[in-house]
Order: structure tokens, then sequence, then C-alpha cells
């Protein structure tokens, strides 16, 4: 007899999966090759530094089998050792090796803590719009309350932090953690200040509530407009163990290793390892020496100001097409790194009706709506990192048809 | 203020989390570098096809940058295709890509299951013993009811299975899934008859029940012992789509690159697919790629045969040992694939006693009882799949002498 619908099987969480609706651009984007995509924050594949991660790949299949045997859950102990190096050059001191744990890209991070952390009678808070795949997995933890905090230009609003935190404790929920993104912030780009960092950290600890910091984008900020003291993490500043931070490969190397890290305290680390060994045994034993011998080669560090550069030279192009073409019909925030560009639709305009519109021209971008709980409809993401400079401008001129074809259907 | 005690920060999955008893000794077989180990279920590192795995890696690192971009979460497509043609020659029909989902190895195919199908009312059955990876993923997902069945030398019990079932049903949580490793089980090293697999196809399909198979070591089993027929999975006669099959090139490859996948219902792969989003976003673009060349280029093919007669040599050396040394002392079964042996501890002994004094001698293994929702100290695990034949003598005559220290001490 077949099985027929499924849905019996299906355990609470089986049931609310939400896809993510960049990875479902993605799908999108392998279907129509002539598409221009500002959707997927994928880094710029013309600049992977192939020729040096070939040699690298070489030289670690010349030696022993270890390279691709099974290895400690924790991660593989020299890049332990070169991440506790770039943690210091970041201003964070890993005291020991228990303080950090390499992931299998920091999504898996984010599912390990919201796994460890998140039941179902907590109170978890984010910064509204904010990443996707944050909501996804502190979402499938099934927390009571998984509340949003506004942002302004600066990036999370400390007014509005306050009358969230204090509604939740009416409500006898009391926030347990706040995830957020300091560091040009996916989707907004936003740079938070150090000031409303250290005043997080302030919060965190009246509050006894722990921060998740998110930290992709830090390396790239753009140089010139932002001084590296002002990506400085809050786990810096961190005193008494309230940050989890996370980071990377993905954006200063490249993301198919699927090699991230997170740096906590060493009891929370313990208990991430312990959900990481049922998760996935233990990261790409090759890909975690991939990435070490490019940090010991110096690969990262002579790759970065290039990103930098490029990353720089993409948003120039965007924001020149965007003011050229839709000024006044457009608005945005200018971005100072990373890979994202934020944009306020004309009133009367919809994300979701846009991004159909945009489809029929060709070009694909993210609905704003898929970074809120709700709302958010007057937004979308353009993706800047992955579109060639020749690019963008037909891109920004297939955007401006469809708004236009919008106008002329309202009028 | 230090951040003190953290439970206060734990869901009620962080609170209960169990480390493996596999990894822990890892961890002190990696301190211990002069032990003999048969603790860890490790493929043999002397066999990895490296020179073949160096020339796959620089052809990929040749072309252009998708190989280390991000790629889709349900697999590299060409990867799909080829594990498509995989499960034909094992008998299985993949009839859509959607039945088929690439994992980072199989234990996040467990661990995806586990969250998609186990809540906190449902039973969970298993076998007993079984991989501890399978108790720590279902354990995660706090099911009312992780219940063993028992085996015979045949392995499972099938009136166990009924009486277990039965029960369940009395108390109001009929069984949802069964998770069975038919294939030269873990840890008993047991092959399930062809009978009794179909047994358990009826069964699921009486009780409309899932069953979750698990096949790392099928294609491990030992010429001139063992048919091809008789490791035959069960999905091949699953007509209506209530097996979840995983597999894995850690047995057959190498394990660092952390590649399995699973076969289902497209229903069910969609909501794997969804959660492994969340979970990690995707597998390793470049380790995908390698497993995938090592397939069409037959590098896969060609070692198998010699994993076959190498593992067959170490099983051979080890029973040869355990007889010349223990008979009488020990009982065993005798396996005829994959890599370990299950062995039953003289009366009055105790698993983790033996393991304390075996350390002293330097040698480790897994107590059984690891591999048991309680109880199991009679027994004890060992993996002679990465011991090299020089070394499993000495091992054995190390077990020996902990075994009789063990009678000196109570006599």
């Amino acid at each position: 007899m077949p099985l027929g619908n499924v849905d019996r099987f299906l355990s609470p969480t089986g049931r609310d999966l939400h896809a993510s609706a960049i990875r479902r651009m993605g799908t999108v984007a392998e279907r129509h090759p002539d598409l221009i995509s500002f959707a997927a924050g994928y880094p710029a594949a013309d600049l992977f530094p192939l020729d040096e991660l070939r040699a690298i790949a070489v030289d670690l299949l010349q030696g022993d089998g270890d390279v691709v045997q099974y290895g400690p859950t924790s991660g593989y102990t020299p890049l332990v050792e070169a991440l506790t190096g770039e943690m210091a050059r970041r201003g964070v001191t890993v005291t020991t090796p228990r303080e950090l744990l390499v992931t299998t890209g920091s999504q898996q991070g984010l599912d390990l803590i919201a796994r460890v952390l998140v039941g179902p009678d907590d109170a978890v808070l984010v910064e509204l719009p904010t990443f996707t795949g944050a909501l996804s997995a502190f979402g499938n933890a099934r927390p009571r309350w998984l509340a949003g905090v506004r942002q302004d230009a600066g990036g999370i609003d400390l007014d509005d932090l306050a009358r969230v935190t204090a509604s939740l404790r009416r409500h006898g929920t009391p926030p347990k953690l706040l995830y957020v993104v300091p560091n040009f912030q996916n989707p907004t780009g936003r740079l938070l200040s150090q000031e409303r960092r250290l005043a997080l950290l302030e919060w965190a600890e009246q509050q006894d509530c722990l921060i998740v910091e998110d930290d992709p984008y830090g390396a790239l900020y753009f140089e010139g407009e932002v001084s590296p003291e002002a990506v400085r993490p809050l786990k810096a500043a961190d005193r008494s163990g309230r940050v989890i931070y996370l980071s990377s490969f993905s954006k200063t190397l490249a993301p198919g290793f699927r090699v991230g890290w997170m740096v906590a305290p060493a009891p929370l680390v313990e208990r991430f390892e312990i959900a990481k060994q049922a998760g996935d045994l233990a990261s790409g034993s090759l890909d975690q020496r991939i990435a070490c011998e490019a940090m010991r080669r110096g690969v990262v560090d002579r790759l970065v100001p290039r990103l930098r550069a490029t990353y720089r030279a993409r948003r120039d192009a965007l924001v020149a097409s965007l003011r050229s073409r839709l000024d006044g019909r457009l608005s945005w925030t200018v971005p100072h790194g990373g890979f994202f560009l934020w944009a306020t639709l004309p009133e009367g305009e919809q994300d979701e009706a846009l991004l159909e519109r945009a489809l029929e021209e060709r070009l694909i971008f993210v609905s704003g709506s898929a970074f809120f709980v709700d709302g958010g409809h007057d937004t979308i993401r353009l993706a800047f990192s992955a579109a060639p400079e020749a690019l963008i401008d037909e891109g920004v001129a297939r955007l401006a048809r469809a708004l236009g074809r919008g106008s002329v259907a309202r009028s």
C-alpha cells in the first residue's frame, strides 16, 4: 500500500519547517542562466584563489591518510590553534582550546546554539530584519517567542530593545538570547557603532542574557570608509562570557569548504560539541586542513584586501546605477562593507509582486519580507557581491523596468 | 560579572545531551599514541587512494570557481545522478532526484530524520545493541519512548519486535519508526537474513510505521562467505515507500569528506532538505565533487574488493588470536563483513572495569553498554578495521592480560 500523505509521520518541528526564500531563489537562478541575480549572498567566484588552493590540496594529499580520516569533533587541532591566533587579531582572547569549536559553516553554529539553548519556554530576540538562516535555526527550536527588535540607520534600536525586553518580562518570559550581526548586517548592510555594542553588553549583563554575535563580514570593510577598529567584535569587550561569537571562511576564502567556528565559554562549547557529535560527527577533514593551510600560507591575508576593493567597486557600481536610474523612486542605505544593499520601495509597491515582475525581466533579488517574522513587504535586499560590475547596471535597468511596469499597472 | 554556572541557559535537549563513548575513546587514543585501538570504527587509512584523490583534486581545482562556491542544499547534481546509478546497482530504483538527498555524512541523515519525524509524543524502536550515533540523534529529539528490540544470532528478533510493538500500543504510543543496520550491524557485525528483512517490511506495513535502514557496510561483505544478494537492502523490496535508506562514502572511499546520502519518498526528502538548510546550508562542494569523480573514474569500484580482502584478513587475524589466547574465556560471533566483532565477557566480568584495566595495558575498545539504552555490561565491541594485522595479536594479548588481572583480583 502506498505511503500516502506523510503528515502523520512529522514531528512538530517537521510540520513547521519553512524553506529559505534565499535558497529558493538559488534554485530559480539555476534554472534560468540568463538571469541577473542580486539574490544570494554568494562571494565573487572569480576571486577564489584556485591556484593556491590546488597547491595546498596537492601538498595535503601527498601526506598521510589522516587528511581524509575521521577527526575530532572539536576540530582539527592546528586549525583550532590558527583560529585562536585569528581571534587575537580580532581583539578576542581565547584562553583554552575548549572555548573554540570548528563548525560545518556558521549555519551549523546557529543550529547548535538553537538546539542546546532554546526550548519551548524561551524567548529569543533578533534584530528585524535579520538573516533568514538564523530565523530558521531559532524557529526550528520552537521558542515561545521569537521576537524582533527594530533597527534605525545605526543598527539595533536600544529603546526598542528595552521596550521588547520589558514586554517579554511582563509575559513571564525574559529573553534568553539576542542574535545580532553587528558588522554589515544581513540584510541591511548596517554597521553597529562601538557605543551601541557596549550598550548591548551592558543590557545582557542586566538581563542575565546571552548574545549571539554572527560575524561573517567583519573583514570586508571598505577601506577609507570604515576603520578596522569599527568592526571590532562585541566579543572583544565581553568580560563575563555572555557573547557566543560565530565566524567563517565562507566570505574570506570560499564557502564550499563549509568551515566556520564559534567561540564561547568552555561549558557552553562542551555542550555544542556534544550536539555536533550527533549532528555530523565532525566537519570535513580535508576542508579544515585546506582552510588551516590557507591561513598559514597567508592566502587569506593576501586575498582580503582584494575582496574589500572588489566588493567596494561593486557597491559603487550598484549605487551609481541606482542613483542614475531610480533616484526618487527607490531609497536605500549605502553600506560600507559586506555584500548587501537594503532598499525601500516606493509607496504602494510590494516586494513579492515586484519580484514576480522582475523575474519576467530576468532579474532576481530577495524580498524584504523574507528577513522579517512578518511584514517588511516594502523592502528588498540587493546583493552586489556576486554580480560582475559589467552586469550591475543592466540589473538595475531591469529593476527600473519592473518598477515602471508596476506604476503603469496601478495608474 | 562572570557568567557562572550555565545550566540556566540550557534547553531541555541541551541539558540531556550525552557524549558519545566512541568519540571519547578517540580522545583517549590521541593522548596515548602507543595504544592499540580496537575502539573507533575507523577505516584503514593505509588503503585511502590518496594518489587518485590528489589527481581528482588537481583536476577539479583547475576548473571554475563553482567547485568551492555554495551549492544546492539537495546536493551537487552530478553526484545525485551518480548516486541514483549506485542505488540501481543496489537494487533500488530512485525515480526522481527529489527522492535523494546528499548529507554531511550519514550521521546528518540520522539527525535530520530525528528532527523532522520524532517528537515528544513518539515511540522510536532500535535494535539493541545499536549504533551510538543513532541513539544520540534519536535521543536528542526526546521521544517518549526510545525502545530496544532484542537480537539473536540472526539479528533483530521478530518475536521481541512483536512484543515491544504490542506493549507500546497498549501505552497508546504505537511505534513511528524502527532503526536497523541490516548489513554487518554496528556493533554486533550481524547480517540480517533476507527473510527477516521482508518480515520487517510486512511489520512496518501492518503497523503503519517507517523503517530507517542504515547501510554503511553493505559493500564490505567478505567474498566467499557472503553473496552480494545477501546484502541487498530492505529498500530494494520496499513497494510502499516505508524505508528511509542511508549510506555513505565514509567506509568505501574515506570518511573525512563527510559525504553521505539518503533515499526516501519525495515528500519526506523535501522536509529533510528544508531541515538541512537550517542545519548547514549544504554539504561541502569540493567534497561532493571529489566523491562524484571517484565514482566516475572507478576509484571506488577498484578499491572495494581490496577493502573486502583487507578487512577479512584483519577479521581472520583477530579471530585467530582470540581463539589461541582467549578461547573459553571470551565468546564471540564471527562477522562476515564490516568492521566489528562483538564479544561476550566471562561471567562476573564487567565492560567498564575491563576497559580501565585494558587502558593500563595500552589497549582500548568500546564498552558494550555504550550501545544499549541501559545494560549490556557483559559485552565489548572490538573494531578490527583500523588495526594493522601485525598489531592485532599484540592487542589481543593485552586484552588477555587485562582479563587475567580481573580474575586474579576476584580470586
